[in-house]
């Protein structure tokens, strides 16, 4: 069974991204023959300074390694590495009607939110689909936002295959990931870059991570009197990080009083620190190391490659090239 | 001075196709460094069937051949043979606006003509603008309805190279073909497969060429009365492929009158047939050497691949990756 998932390289990942994507996919390495690709190419439609892409790339790779991802179960590659899924992407785009293209709500999103409506916006999950359908991937995890792109992909898929043959192209199933609760920000808003309410998984020191964790909304219930813990976003972060018994005895004392929400901010702080302590360090040889990352791309690369080449060898036989 | 030109491979050329595309490019080769592909990618978006693709592919690179094109002169090749050209499409896409892909009429044109709407066939003018800017393109012959096509290839690799850095990319020069006088079809429409009314370069024999060409539309006028040459088109045809005195010496017939319209259809005839009989004999050559055909296009995609991933490197270094 081929896992595919594809992850945009948009800066420092926080513990919004850690949860929602990258810790259930370290988690699926497991579970099968997972093919992860750092999504460079797409990054082309938001990122346009090279210096920042080559970083972003760079540091994701990085990241994923210190998170636990392992190349020896994991195929790990940088998309731009297998250009043959441009190719494959074209050929798509011959059987995508527009009109399909044209209901894909993620498009009009990102326009909405001030991203400039450019062609590769547009034509996103074609390649995307391309991306899927070259590795014959069975299974794509996935949010919840991405399940029309998945159809998609399943629909240009059936309608390639209705019109060259049969069973030329796998027909993915998506494998949507249950909301693992909404992390919530700084502000209690969804964690997210474009709220600026985030906390990095690496923040720069810790001195910055505990300054950030203190920053997080409270009421202003004085340090003597009860309060409720369902309406608090420290105990809905820490019980992210913390044990089921640290968050009963974290919840207790909100309801006892006598202890100010900077009190539980630092306790919040010392989880968070502790969990990605272990990351923290192997991110640093990783920094250090960096023909060791390198090296685990272009191997990725090479056996990404060599099942990218096989099934649009089959594509172009079929379409008459 | 590099002159490129893609020509997409669409069944049996007709004397309008000779004309107006294929004898143009074939005089050309003398002027600069001709870079000559056929566009099976393009192809994509209207044949469907693998089979009729592989054969007009075929078909298109013998034709080529027997008209003329050198490939000593030429570089010749089939464009999947040079797949760069998918991924330098798609760092394209994400500098091309999609109002810019939206004002193109040719889309809406096609779509008008029945042919179904497909991504492929809206994003065509992004991979003709890869075609071109992929080999440093300097010169585009082009036929007036494609003017918009190189207009938008200027301002996308404009685009490129205000985002990405002064001078990446060539910015084509269009050489629009005045219409050597426009083709006539059989009935005197323009020479379209469209109409039906087309007459082949290559009828399977010359009695087939006859009986086509005895089909050309007349009037009714009698025989032994005096005829207008300049509104026949059996004139306008049979000037396209006789000498001045020829066709000096038919117009005056036509007006002294004494001959049916058969007898100046016959002289056309042999015109037509005279002038394609060198290609029809250099056709049955290649058509029975498939390896010398083959050569050819291989040796080809190997100059142009050559060139082809020099840009993309360029690019690809440009943008980040």
């Amino acid at each position: 069974m081929r896992i595919l998932s594809g992850i945009q390289p948009s800066g420092r990942p926080h513990i919004g991204n850690y949860l929602g994507m990258m810790e259930p996919s370290i988690r699926l390495q497991d579970e099968g023959d997972a093919f992860y690709f750092i999504a460079d190419y797409h990054s082309l439609t938001s990122t346009h300074d090279p210096a920042v892409l080559r970083e972003n790339v760079r540091g994701l790779a990085i990241d994923f390694l210190a998170c636990g991802l392992d190349p020896e179960k994991a195929t790990f590659w940088r998309q731009s590495d297998v250009p043959e899924v441009t190719e494959l992407a074209w050929i798509l785009s011959c059987v995508t009607p527009m009109g399909m293209l044209e209901r894909c709500v993620s498009y009009k999103d990102k326009i909405a939110q001030g991203i400039s409506p450019s062609h590769g916006l547009f034509a996103y999950p074609v390649l995307q689909a391309a991306d899927i359908l070259i590795f014959d991937s069975n299974v794509v995890p996935i949010g919840k936002d991405q399940k029309q792109h998945i159809e998609l992909t399943r629909d240009v898929a059936g309608k390639f295959n209705d019109r060259y043959g049969e069973d030329l192209l796998v027909i993915p199933e998506p494998q949507i990931r249950e909301d693992t609760a909404t992390v919530p920000g700084l502000d209690g808003q969804k964690m997210s870059k474009s709220y600026d309410n985030t906390i990095d998984i690496f923040e720069e020191t810790e001195k910055k991570l505990r300054k950030k964790i203190m920053k997080i909304v409270t009421d202003s219930t004085p340090v003597e009197d009860s309060k409720d813990p369902d309406d608090s976003y420290i105990v809905e972060l820490f019980q992210l990080f913390a044990s089921p018994d640290e968050v009963a005895e974290m919840k207790d004392s909100f309801r006892t009083g006598g202890q100010g929400y900077g009190h539980y901010k630092q306790q919040l702080f010392e989880a968070i620190r502790d969990h990605f302590a272990p990351m923290r360090e192997r991110r640093e040889e990783f920094e250090r190391d960096s023909a060791y990352v390198d090296g685990v791309l272009e191997d990725g690369a090479k056996r990404a490659g060599e099942k990218a080449r096989e099934v649009v060898d089959r594509v172009r036989s079929a379409v008459g090239m």
